[in-house]
């Protein structure tokens, strides 16, 4: 796969240097086709290779229990950040950088932010090495551009599924968001979780175009989920299996929540919610979803009963306003 | 849900006995439904319940991970009997015994059985405790009837989705199966590991039935992706997840053998095996699964690709033969 840089070398002096004989490879669905290559190489670097191949959503779902199950004796995980803070086998992050150039796409972004000057720059963390570039770009515009650090990310800028603390945490001070990378699964996040004019550069297309509209079509669905919450009797509350997706706290306190407002709930451990999972559950009217807040907000339409993040059962439960929600963001981070 | 023994006074004692502060549930699909009501009988003796919600399809797939990572005193487990050595975790197995009448069904495959004197009896966990009668009922017809002991399961006469080693050792005694119980799931696996004529009386429909025209269908399938996989290059060896599908030495022996026969072999981690996942790896021309070998048998025409249990891989490289495979089974036990 062209357009993403796999750090091959850096992968095999890791393993020369933990002396590691069982590597677990572990990558993102639009990364995985490059397993095998991948594994071949660690073979020849003395290793045993064994590829994932359950779905990864993100660094949340880091495979320590499955490298553990199988005796393996490091991680490589590829396309994200570190985001779990002690991982119980040794893990290496390949961030796998895109090689695209972004300048055509920052360039066309700039007539859709002539009416703004104050501008937040985001990206994923495949482009992160591109947000120089692309400032200077704005600044040469006559822009202001803030890129924010929450602390909370790997990289000042960085916005992952499920934290745009970065964002956030400058969305007092800007106009308007620039967010560089491809597709609309990050830009909707800055756009649901500051409420602020988000616009995408996307380097793959080399184009630039504005993202609020389809953040507002969520909102509808959003909306109409919590009003169907509203009238729930009986709760589901999905705890996350996934390393990072664990809040078991939290869905302690929706329970009870739940159960003051005259509510029934019921906690749901699960690894994947699906759509399939809520048709095991007839009797239950609502879902309240304690692991990964995008899977709510993202797949709505796929389910066929409401399930709301947090912030959305807040409101629902009358403990929040939609109003309130939408300042503080459809989720936590 | 009437019809099953979900063994609520047995839970509670167990729950007392050890003290339990929080137990998981974990039901297989059709069971699911009755989560809810069984978590609130557990909430009312004092610990806190968790429904495991992610798919279950067998004891193999026993939560004992789920459980240590939420930390959980006790599972019940729901529908299977005890399958995996020693669980982590204390666990009971509430076998979820029908209450469904057998005798109309039983009647009802005499005449298919008439032209057979030694017939092999077996059953689902869930009407075990019907085989008594159903051997008399047959005795009366004039039937010689013998019940297998492999002393691999629970019971004797039991069949599971993936073992058949009780009717496989009575198969050279008997001139046919009658399998009691539901569905056609189980009664394939046995004609599919015995080659023998196999009824099924259903106690739900109150009919029975012959098996074999759907276990040739199933066959023909069989060889055509053994076939196609002959003709491959890259396989894919998938190393199962779940507690009692990990069988990471078969997988290797796979790989090695492959290799000896001039294929590139790759090991891929799973907890489930989905159409989906074959999709990510497109360089992989066919996949041995050393986990479920049901999930090779039952959802094959799902697969793009050939997904082979062992003993089918061992035809495709020319280890063993396609007749020598049926009379040994197409899976191990």
């Amino acid at each position: 796969m062209k357009g993403f840089d796999f750090e091959e070398e850096r992968i095999k002096q890791e393993i020369t240097k933990l002396g590691a004989k069982r590597v677990l490879l572990q990558l993102p669905e639009g990364l995985k086709p490059e397993g095998p290559r991948l594994a071949k190489i660690i073979e020849k670097s003395g290793a045993l290779p064994i590829i994932s191949a359950d779905p990864c959503y993100g660094a949340c779902d880091i495979a320590v229990n499955e490298a553990e199950s199988l005796g393996v004796d490091l991680i490589v995980h590829f396309g994200h950040s570190k985001l779990v803070k002690h991982e119980q086998v040794p893990t290496i992050y390949v961030e796998a950088r895109a090689t695209v150039p972004v300048d055509e796409a920052i360039e066309q972004s700039l007539p859709l932010l002539s009416s703004y000057t104050k501008i937040g720059l985001a990206t994923s963390v495949q482009h992160l090495q591109t947000l120089n570039q692309a400032r200077e770009i704005l600044i040469r515009a006559g822009k202001t551009v803030i890129i924010g650090d929450s602390g909370q990310m790997s990289y000042p800028g960085q916005v992952s599924g499920c934290n745009y603390s970065n964002v956030k945490s400058i969305a007092d001070e800007e106009e308007a968001f620039l967010f560089v990378g491809g597709g609309l699964f990050h830009a909707l996040g800055i756009a649901l979780s500051t409420s602020k004019p988000t616009f995408v550069a996307d380097p793959y297309d080399k184009r630039a175009f504005p993202i609020n509209d389809e953040a507002q079509k969520i909102l509808k669905k959003r909306w109409a989920c919590i009003e169907e919450a509203e009238a729930a009797k009986i709760f589901g509350v999905f705890v996350g299996l996934k390393p990072g997706q664990k809040r078991l706290d939290q869905a302690l306190n929706v329970k009870a929540l739940a159960e003051k407002h005259g509510k029934a709930a019921y906690l749901l451990a699960a690894r994947e919610i699906t759509p399939e999972t809520l048709l095991e559950f007839p009797s239950i009217d609502a879902y309240v979803n304690t692991a990964c807040p995008r899977i709510s907000l993202d797949a709505s339409g796929k389910f066929s009963k409401p399930v709301l993040t947090i912030n959305e059962f807040m409101v629902a439960s009358g403990e929040s306003s939609w109003e309130n929600m939408l300042r503080e963001g459809l989720f936590e981070s």
